[in-house]
């Protein structure tokens, strides 16, 4: 079974960003919004970074793990949560369950990046191995609940993850002020899905654009078809925006007319060093995409005010993309 | 003439630190102060790291520079000003002259790195390119002034420079509350003064402590032997740390007890990618220079809230250490 045809709700009010900010607060960071007057230059309009590396575990990915961590009663949490992950949801969802004290396993296929897993069970999760393909991802899972009881947290479709996501924008609005537009990366959708919810209450002609690599474009791809894809093979360096599309998150995008823009790698990783340089911040390039997208679609953007989230810093230094 | 050497007064305030905060303030950021769990482990205390990597023109140079800028009268002001340096003081004064609209010239060795010539150039200021020799500087430098009426603003040894560094520990004593120790790097010595004087005045508790390259340990050796040491040839890949250490500051540190303890450069290197790993901050090795130190000497902070003033992340991406 397709993980991402799970038939969750999409029914996520923009209440429930308020009361995952509130759930949060105490466990996340707000992190600061970072201007630079070079990049504005170059971008042709006002730039208001939202610097999500500097979120606990290095990426927005905690504000939705952590959301759906404080979400559970006591005695389901205590029985733990488990997710499927090579990256940063992994790594957030494992330090959202040590903030509350309960076990959390992550299943991760072979071929995951050792730093990543290092990562992971540095935040004290047990890893469970298994096939780098969906099916016996979806079989290690389905055995770590039986045997567990541990509660699936899905990256991006869980409802709750979702809303919790959607907090990144709306410190983002409340910091910088009104915004024409806000820019995210998206992958799965999940904070492509928050955002837009968040985005209509606070700022309802505020325009939400995604920047998507062109090498894993299924969500330009669905939205353009009116039907979700799903067979993209992704050929990418932004390794966080290689998953497919959620189901509710293509249902939520479509509701809220956001607009997905594809970008080369090369010009992600031109972005990246610029962001470095001008921002002083590490960014992956899973995040860098959403700059470059502005700087390739300038009239788009002209003399506006953009809020762009900056979702993550876990890069690995021993391969940097120049 | 060693300008080092200029008879420039010792005789700073806190009362000059907290007018010189007042006079940045339009200009400058207050930087965050960042904390990780993960490096508060290695270290064995708590870290309070002050992102100066963040300030404007990338490093807590602006803050001195703005000071000195922003100090004159003016019909002085508008003869303009000229400095010597190759690296983050002649952006700093660069950028401090351009909110004033002012005319600033950066004397450069011949060997200067070009990217750092283009950041001083991105700001506005006129380069005057000499042999990479103290004379040549100095000659230009004159020359510069009697052409132009440009008051020099030295590095480090100018009293309004030094005023201005200290607010970087000021803002910190304010965010962090108080701490047992804050670590700088040392160079010339501005910073390491600046936070001497505010420490004192803030937190006469607080032990003020320098991290100094050991490949160009003139400060270390100045206040072993209780005089200045001014012929060390520096060999260290702390670029901003080669200076040698100023007359004022070799007074200001040795009466405030300022301890300066070496480091060598492969540490500073681990440092720096533990930092940006950590804190997602580009941090330079004239800066990480300072956790080196602390991780190098964990029985001295040990249990102890320890502040370290990350100094700037003006870093060559194209010549990474590792």
């Amino acid at each position: 079974m397709d993980p991402t045809a799970l038939p969750v709700s999409t029914d996520i009010l923009f209440s429930d960003i308020l009361a995952a900010a509130a759930r949060i607060a105490p466990h996340a960071h707000v992190t600061p919004v970072l201007r630079s007057r070079g990049l504005d230059a170059l971008a042709g309009c006002t730039l208001h970074f939202k610097a999500e590396p500097l979120q606990r575990a290095g990426a927005f990915k905690f504000r939705g793990a952590c959301n759906a961590v404080w979400s559970l009663d006591d005695a389901t949490a205590a029985r733990g949560v488990v997710t499927h992950s090579s990256g940063n949801h992994g790594g957030a969802l494992a330090l959202a369950a040590q903030t509350r004290g309960i076990p959390c396993h992550v299943v991760v296929p072979d071929n995951a990046v050792v730093a990543k897993l290092a990562a992971i069970e540095g935040y004290g999760a047990v890893l469970h191995r298994c096939a780098p393909t969906i099916a016996a991802r979806e079989a290690m899972c389905a055995q770590v609940q039986a045997e567990t009881g541990a509660e699936l947290v899905h990256p991006y479709t869980d409802p709750r993850v979702i809303a919790g996501q959607g907090t990144a924008a709306m410190e983002l609005l409340g910091t910088a002020g009104a915004l024409d537009a806000i820019v995210i990366p998206v992958g799965g959708g999940g904070l492509a899905s928050g955002t837009a919810i968040a985005a209509r209450a606070l700022a309802p002609d505020c325009r939400v654009f995604g920047a998507e690599p062109a090498g894993a474009a299924d969500t330009f791809e669905s939205l353009r078809r009116g039907e979700r894809v799903t067979d993209v093979v992704p050929d990418t360096i932004c390794d966080g925006l290689r998953g497919t599309l959620g189901a509710p998150d293509f249902e939520l995008l479509r509701e809220h007319r956001v607009e997905v823009l594809t970008v080369a790698d090369a010009d992600t990783i031109a972005a990246m060093r610029l962001l470095w340089q001008r921002t002083k911040l590490v960014v992956e390039p899973s995040s860098t995409i959403a700059l470059a997208m502005v700087l390739g679609n300038r009239e788009r953007f002209a003399g506006q005010r953009v809020g762009v989230i900056l979702s993550g810093g876990n890069v690995d230094f021993d391969a940097l993309p120049w």
